[in-house]
């Protein structure tokens, strides 16, 4: 692990938000691509530059509903003089053309129909009288009800171009053109592009599966009841919700008691599925901080199958409030990157933000540029100023007004205070060396959701 | 259906894209509420008034790895004359308080235990000497390891006063708080809060179903082999992404050939599973337009359970460019919305952005504000004035730059040109009177994704 070789003094040295977070983009790397169905596909970034191998439209074909004539027939046309053509039969989309349009005839012929031989042009239905011998008509009546309309004659009533209505071979792309570069993030009008160009399925890095496990023997099930000095799990909750919410496969494990061994174990059958772990509590430095106790030996033993072939997790304090106790590493024969973010409900959801999440996207292959959340700047809006503690980089919780380019801060500081994290929906920074941010001062703000 | 009474004149009216809109969003109507459990009610918009049953947090507690004391005790304690204290044992997260501190001395406690009855404030660990009779430690050792830690003396280093470092009950919410209202977007920070105050289910409206399917007997599905005539499908795969991305759950249907009777047998199958049904193709002028076809009647009949059930769906003409024909009414003895899209994949996919997409978000509960994109005004970028034809609302495709403020049209006006489309994050709208737009102009622009 490049950290314990960098920072050799471990446990003493405060790891800034930006030292820890470069250890972690430094660690993970993005997934081993997969073939997935085009729909399966979606929100994945793709890893092969794409090719088109038929142009499309594959063949000139009609953009109208209408008759596919020879323009030298239909040349001086009116209302008061049609051409009157003999119709030859009918050419729908996707039957292949045997029909030829001599001089003379024309073909009746539906959007996106293949234009047959000897045709030239397109006259839409509405600059014809539809075969029924009367005035221009509005549509053609449905060939099931009326198929004496595909044959007969019909009376043009306007001119046409060479090409008018016809959309080219090739004109939306060309074989051999460039569709989409690797890296592109597939969203519908890709989806739309690849299926067009016959692509049924692509190579793309997957969907990260993201296990999440929170750890207290005071924690309960939400719609139990709750004992004595009992609590509510919420964290397992809220972080895979928020995985998922970072674009990954999340599995919520629930809670872990309070020791070392089922720890253990529980990540042990957990790796199977995982291509990160994220746990909540017991990073530390109390007595019964049961993931510090289950993890801080592992890598060290000789273990080459176990959650100890990883190279270690190291616990560490961060220059950060909430936040300060994290673990970073990687365990088992995969090794697969673990996070352990601290259990305070505010302290683990800010980390997750922060950390989990650009964690979660570099698996995905993302480009740096989109595995944070936005930020901004904008005027702290507030009464009173607010403080914050000199050497820690600070994470209030706060409502970002983007036309009025304002922050107003939501509850206070503590790491417990979860009603005020549902009412934000943003966190107010304030840098390690500022004590105190008065009202009217420009801050950063990292925009959530 | 309030169009057939408002517009009789029914085929004949050109519809504005403002009216077709207002008459789908006065049709359809959010689903009805469902519980759910907590993390299947992500994304989901709340119908209740959430109140907190029991405060947060429901007792008072550490808020840091200390010893819990009276603070008369440590009153004047400083590293060179500690207070000496008889350590009664830990008060571990989730165990109930059977220790009681009285006068000289301490309980080892754990951040997020009770505090102990007599203790009224907690010294964290890094003030004293962790019981081992030396200078300060940095935190305690794991009680499994250590279990002489919860007895033997504590040396306390530092003063604390009467509730310092103590979350009081109900500092973060009250019972009889409200903690979240109706209308709210659970998010994973909603989802924390739920959690955190025991909901384990949450009454939400659900993810609307959606059903899409294409039609077009020229359509294979990609992967396969194209015969002479044919194309791929394309819209089937974008608009079910686009479906998802809309908050929906999406079914994709694919291709159905173009024959009446097997488009309604299709249709009425699909019923069963669809709160909103999306069809592409079929609904123009052609004599093999086999949506127009299969669901014009569709309303008049006596049909008290088939698709007739419903009130029917209307074909109109609308004053925009791509997506002139529409289709929408509703079907079924649910009167299932049911919005009939045109086939080009251009126009199928401007429609669902803007008719289907705040279709499926009013399904869902969210506010007016929050059904349709963002929109915002760009200066168009380009070399050339831009054409459009008088009396159509057009549509084009564009990339968005949001620092600079301008947008880029990209590939040309075509419905079929789906290559530009996927390399587009806007859609530039030009108004109906405008036939030429210059560059340097401020448009509007709707911004995709």
């Amino acid at each position: 692990m490049s950290s314990a070789t960098t920072h050799a003094t471990g446990q003493q040295h405060v790891w800034s938000v930006a030292e820890h977070l470069e250890d972690i983009l430094d660690t993970v790397r993005p997934l081993e691509p997969i073939e997935l169905q085009l729909l399966d596909a979606q929100g994945c970034v793709l890893v092969e530059d794409i090719t088109v191998p038929v142009s499309l439209p594959p063949f000139d074909n009609s953009s109208m509903d209408g008759y596919a004539v020879r323009a030298a027939d239909v040349a001086g046309a009116s209302e008061e003089f049609p051409a009157v053509l003999t119709v030859v039969g009918d050419v729908a989309a996707g039957r292949a053309g045997l029909l030829h349009v001599g001089p003379g005839q024309a073909a009746r012929i539906m959007t996106g129909a293949p234009l047959p031989s000897g045709a030239e042009a397109v006259v839409p239905v509405e600059w014809t009288d539809g075969g029924l011998g009367e005035g221009p008509v509005s549509g053609m009546r449905a060939h099931s009800a009326a198929p004496e309309g595909a044959t007969g004659e019909v009376r043009v009533h306007r001119p046409a171009e060479a090409r008018a209505h016809v959309r080219a071979k090739g004109s939306d792309v060309k074989a051999g053109d460039r569709a989409l570069e690797a890296g592109t993030v597939l969203g519908p009008p890709q989806i739309a592009l690849l299926a067009a160009i016959g692509r049924g399925t692509v190579r793309v890095r997957p969907r990260p599966r993201v296990v999440v496990m929170s750890t207290g023997s005071e924690l309960v099930q939400p719609g139990e009841e709750l004992a004595e000095g009992e609590i509510y799990d919420s964290n397992s909750f809220a972080l895979t919700a928020a995985a998922r919410d970072a674009g990954a496969i999340a599995y919520r494990v629930g809670a872990v008691a309070d020791d070392a061994e089922t720890l253990r174990s529980t990540i042990e059958d957990q790796l199977i599925r995982a291509d990160l772990i994220v746990t909540t509590g017991g990073v530390s430095v109390g007595a019964y901080d049961v993931v510090k106790e289950a993890l801080t030996s592992v890598g060290d033993s000789e273990d080459e199958t176990g959650i100890g072939a990883g190279s270690g997790v190291e616990f560490r304090k961060l220059a950060m409030q909430p936040g300060k106790p994290q673990g970073f590493g990687t365990i088992g024969p995969e090794h697969t990157p673990l996070l352990a973010l601290p259990g305070n409900p505010v302290s683990s959801y800010v980390s997750f933000e922060l950390f989990v999440r650009p964690a979660v996207r570099t698996l995905m292959g993302l480009p740096a540029a989109d595995i944070h959340r936005p930020s901004a700047r904008a005027v702290l809006k507030t009464g009173k100023a607010i403080g914050s503690p000199a050497g820690r980089r600070q994470f209030l919780r706060g409502t970002y007004d983007a036309e009025a380019g304002t922050v107003t801060p939501v509850g206070g500081s503590g790491s417990h205070l979860v009603a005020a994290l549902a009412h934000a929906d943003a966190l107010i920074v304030v840098p390690e060396k500022t004590t105190s941010v008065e009202p009217g001062t420009e801050v950063d703000v990292v925009l959530l959701g």
